[in-house]
């Protein structure tokens, strides 16, 4: 049974009750709730518990990482982004949603900036499937339509993604790349868009269906991990004359 | 004219007389010469000079930083490195060389460990074609032959290269990608496998005319940069009922 | 210089009075045109012309080939659409514009259906940059705004190309990826998509300045051919025993 | 339970004892039963067989098809192609192996010759892993050796891979791009370079391992398919005026 830990930071639903309202078990509690319908063995992680949520333990437990954060990212701390680093780095899978754009973590695995024009204006977004082939889209339609969501517009400044899943059109003029897979070292990365905290967004059952999804393709790969570091000669190497060592 | 500077942290140069020998005006002046000779505007710079050698100045004044590391990554201060990405999200072209891939600018690039398998045993390595239609392999034959090079052997953990124009054959029985495009917000960067400091590598033609080649490919594009954070419509958003937000 | 042969099937202007008053010369007069103004030796060539207006000598002296056919795809011959191939193949740019992504050479070199939804509406345009280090987006702003062309909508069914370089919004609520690139033997290719025959598309600076940089871009690499076929050992193999060949 | 059909062209095996010894039930046989063996509902099927053995029931049935093929290329009938690729466009996983490189169906869904260098010469092959997060390398370890086998080397004819899962080096010298991932329409398509008819390639644990991982890995997505044509606005568009349409 796959193992997922859902991190929230947890802080616009001690803030606002219009958060609230939507998610009362917090966002980390809806998506988890989903997760174990689903069969997946969830459990959930806020940023002002011990070690930000992410102990030892927990994290050697984790076989898929889901993250949402926001206002708080400055909060999580170094050691913990770097903790989660290595555990990616070692085949461990993670799910970065919406503003997790913006997440230490993310930032550290991308390399680049991942800023991006934005807006909230209870605007129209479509989030077209680009891959069809890929597992992340089974069962879902041509297309996700969310009545009201926040903007995100290119240019997203990240790598070129290993597989561009979903593009979105929104009602304001523009685009973005709202699914993306990427790979980092053993693990499995995927960033996905949609789920601004004043929306019922994580309550849409195509949204759900995409991360359910996404959990899946995510998960590690049982295998040995590479070796690296000075290797003995796998085959005779002739000696040479002259100059050069 | 194009603007080059070559970094070289510059201490087996000073260290050991072999590669005294091999590079008797460093590493980074042999590069620049070549540049020179091909028209760039090439300067150098070098890790013990003022800011690591990488004043405001000096980058402001370059389109493309190529860098050569090994001995002393740990002593490039962290706020040049975090300097740097920043003119590469802004377009300056990256070039990075050899152990370079240990560099904390490559490795804050690319978001991984960067490792790889080594060894130093006076082996053959032929670096292939792998992308004919590429500008880096111009003028180059079907692979590049070199007498004597240490090794690099996969896994190399770096994420999936944009491009993967070369892979090198190793005498002890490795491959390995050794030359691996990638873009990084404005900036383009290319990793160039060979040139370890006691081979005269840097002198081989061939491996001159990848890093000329490289350097035109990687030069700033000529454009406004794109805008990030809150956006205006640039169409008109309806206004809906209900709840959220 | 640069050699380029705009082709055009050249019906739509023969038929239809409002697209000839659009292009008087023809789509491939308009675009030979500013291709002059920028310096590149450029020509024309129509279905109607002898060998489909692609003889051997007219290919080669052809460094990129652009590519706009709509009504005729089929009237291209099979043996000229093998002789573009191969040319393809052995190096020269091909660009492919509009609904050209359902000509014979595309589809042949994709291995898909190249199929999309469209609809002819007025309806407004917006290609957003994705990839702003590429150097087709040299001197264009962060989208270009056409306000009425032919809609082309997601699935495109297409290979994932090798870079994306814009991505279209539509004013009906689709996307589209719209300027892609793609490596097939020593050739590059680009497809992008605005340029419906009854709209001035065309004439537009910022649309022509993408087809000049794709021109540019998509020229042949000066360098010899890889070879093929059975190959002598550029290594001693050693004498094995027992079973196997 | 997934569907396998193992394609195999069987000829050598008519033909040659000694590729009879290896394989007593053929290619085909042998990977339809480890397949069998791993829980798949295996089947095979064989070029003089009628319809080159893909009539519409078996193909109807199949959710991924395996193919081996060398002498007889141009024996499978045009239609027969134009089949499979539809097949493969609307969700088959089709697994090419090694001689297969030069097969129609392969050659039309890469666009390209797909040739590359060979060699018959009884040398050491190493597979090595370069994605070690992909599926397909499951249970792998960091390579594969393969004491006897054809070499095939680069340049290799094919557009970039999506994914490069694993890179040959050969004991004469050379490279090759051996595990390759391609998506195509609703389908995806892995190459896997080893197999020479007269080597027990095929009987090797680790090389099943791979084909088992693969055909996992290129089962159907359950979902609609795209739809295509011409497509009613989801969103209202304005008039406009003026010239133009």
């Amino acid at each position: 049974m796959l193992k997922v830990t859902v991190w929230n930071e947890n802080r616009h639903e001690q803030k606002n009750p219009a958060v609230r309202d939507i998610y009362p078990d917090g966002i980390h509690g809806t998506i988890a709730e989903f997760l174990k319908a689903e069969g997946f063995d969830a459990g959930t992680a806020t940023l002002d518990q011990p070690e930000n949520g992410l102990t030892d333990e927990i994290l050697a437990n984790t076989d898929v990482l889901i993250w949402w954060g926001h206002l708080a990212h400055d909060e999580v701390r170094d050691e913990i982004v770097k903790k989660v680093q290595q555990c990616i780095l070692d085949g461990m899978g993670l799910i970065v949603l919406h503003s997790g754009h913006f997440s230490k973590i993310f930032k550290t695995l991308m390399g680049t900036s991942c800023d991006l024009k934005w807006r909230e204006a209870n605007e129209k977004e479509r989030l077209w499937v680009i891959s069809p082939s890929h597992p992340i889209t089974e069962g879902v339609g041509e297309y996700i339509e969310l009545e009201k969501e926040e903007m995100y517009g290119e240019h997203f400044d990240i790598p070129a993604p290993d597989e561009l899943i979903f593009t979105s059109w929104f009602e304001g003029g523009e685009v973005f790349r709202s699914g993306c897979t990427f790979k980092r070292g053993n693990g499995k990365v995927f960033y996905f868009r949609p789920g601004h905290e004043t929306y019922p967004t994580y309550h849409n059952e195509q949204i759900q269906r995409v991360i359910i999804n996404a959990v899946k393709w995510a998960q590690p790969v049982k295998r040995e991990q590479p070796v690296y570091g000075n290797a003995q000669p796998l085959e005779e190497i002739k000696e040479k004359k002259g100059e050069g060592q």
